[in-house]
C-alpha cells in the first residue's frame, strides 16, 4: 500500500533535459526521484503533469510521489523544506498535500497556461541568459496580439505540431491567448486544454512571422484551417518557454 | 600608439571568479580579452572599473581597451553588438566610446553604488539561484533601514573590512545607505566614493544581525567607533551582490 502525495514545484530548466527520466541525461524527474529516496529512504514513482522539453521552464508544476505507508511520517507542512535540502537549487518545491490515489497529475488537469518570454532589445540582458528568446529586431506587440486572437477556440492544429509525435486526435480548444509587453520583453501567454509537441513554440514563431509582414494576419485562420506546417512559422527555442499554471479545478 | 575605448557592460557572475585574470580560473576579464582578440586580432589591455569577488554580479561595470591604431576601426555603435558576438550569454557589452588616454575606469570614478538583494521568504526561488541570498526568516526592513542610516557620512570602516587586504587608508564616505522591500525581495542600496574589501558584504551581515536583535541598533556607532570587525555582523555570501552604478561626473 501507498499514499498518493501532491507537489507543486518550480524549476528553472536550463541545466535540464525536460523533466522526464531518460537514459544519459539529467532531468527534473530523475532529481525530485533522488531527493525522495534521500527523505525517505525508498525509490518511488514520481508521476508529472507534463513532460516538458530539454530547456523548458516552469513556475508552476505538479507531480505526485507513491510514498510506500511503512515509510517515515513526515507532516506534509514540512516535507518541502526537507525535499528543497536534497535538490539542486534550480528546482524547489512549494507545497505539498496528500491526494486520493486516484489522482493523476496529468489527465486530472482540465487544462494549462503557458508563457513565452520574449527579450526584445538589440542587446542581450546577461541575467536572463537561457531564461528568454532574444530576439534584437523590434516587435509589434499589438499586432502580434491582434494575431493570437485567430488562435483562440476549437481547431484542428495539426499544422502547428511537430512531427515525431504520433498523437492522433490533434483538436485543442485555446481558452485564451495574448502578448503584451513590458518594457523590454514580448510576453505571449495562452491556454488551451492541452498542447501538442511543440505547438506554443510553433506559434509564437507564426506571431513573429505576422509582426515581421512574413504572414498575412488574414492568412492565419487559413494556416489553421490546411493543416500544413511548412505554413506555419518557424520553432522558436525552448529558452523562452514557461508552464505558468495547472487548472484542476475549473478554470476562472 | 594605442586608442582608448570605453566599454558599458553588464555580467551574471555567477559562473567566473570575478573580474580579474588569474591563473587556473575564469574570470570576466579574460572573456572580454580573448572576444577583444577575436575582434580586432591583437590581445590588447582590458582595464576594469573594479575587482568584483567570485560570484559577484554587475548590473553597471566599466572598462577600458586600448587598442593599436593599427587594427581594424570598427564604428563604435557596432562594437557592441560584435563584441557580444564573441562573449557568452552571461555578459554583454551595452556600448562603446572613445576616451581620452588618460582617463582610468578606476580611478576617475567618484564612488560606485551596490545593492545586495536577499531572497526572504520560506521557500527559496528556483529562477534566482545564485543571484540573490536566500534568507528564510522573516526580515525587518524598517528597523534595517533605520540601522543602514547610521552609516551614512564620513567614517573609518576598519571594522568592516575582511583581513588580507593591504589598504592603510580605511576612512571612506557613504553617500546614502537605503533598505526596502519588493514582494519577497529585501534590497539593500548603498553608495560611497569607494568601498573596502568585502565592506557592503559585512555591513548587510550587520543589518540582518540587527533586525535579528543580535546587534541593538544604538549600538551600530559603537561598532563603527571600535574599528572592531568581531562586533560586525557575518560576511554574507557574495550570490546577492551587484555592482549596479559606477558615478564618474558627478553625485546627483
Amino acid at each position: 500500500m501507498s499514499l498518493k502525495m501532491l507537489l507543486r514545484l518550480g524549476y528553472c530548466g536550463t541545466n535540464y533535459h525536460g523533466f522526464q527520466v531518460q537514459p544519459n541525461a539529467v532531468t527534473v524527474q530523475e532529481k525530485l526521484q533522488d531527493a525522495v529516496q534521500s527523505l525517505y529512504g525508498g525509490r518511488f514513482p514520481v508521476t508529472g503533469c507534463s513532460r516538458t522539453d530539454s530547456g523548458v521552464h516552469a513556475k508552476e508544476f505538479y507531480c505526485t510521489v507513491d510514498i510506500d505507508e511503512n515509510s517515515p511520517a513526515i507532516p506534509y507542512d514540512r516535507v518541502p523544506l526537507a525535499l528543497n535540502h536534497f535538490l539542486p537549487d534550480d528546482i524547489s518545491v512549494y507545497d505539498a498535500r496528500p491526494v486520493d490515489s486516484s489522482f493523476h497529475p496529468r489527465y486530472n488537469a482540465l487544462g494549462k497556461e503557458y508563457i513565452y518570454v520574449i527579450w526584445n532589445s538589440r542587446i542581450s540582458n546577461p541575467f536572463l541568459a537561457r531564461r528568454v528568446y532574444h530576439y534584437p529586431r523590434k516587435l509589434d506587440a499589438d499586432l502580434m496580439n491582434e494575431a493570437a486572437q485567430h488562435f483562440k477556440g476549437t481547431h484542428d492544429f495539426y499544422g502547428f505540431m511537430a512531427s515525431g509525435s504520433d498523437i492522433e486526435d490533434t483538436v485543442r480548444e485555446i481558452k485564451y491567448a495574448d502578448v503584451k509587453c513590458e518594457n523590454d520583453k514580448v510576453i505571449f501567454t495562452v491556454a488551451a486544454n492541452g498542447f501538442l509537441y511543440n505547438m506554443v513554440r510553433i506559434i509564437t514563431g507564426t506571431l513573429i512571422f505576422v509582426s515581421e509582414n512574413k504572414i498575412g494576419i488574414d492568412l492565419i485562420d487559413e494556416v489553421i484551417e490546411s493543416r500544413d506546417r511548412s505554413r506555419a512559422g518557424p520553432t522558436v527555442p525552448p529558452d523562452g518557454l514557461y508552464l505558468n499554471r495547472v487548472v484542476y479545478d475549473k478554470w476562472e
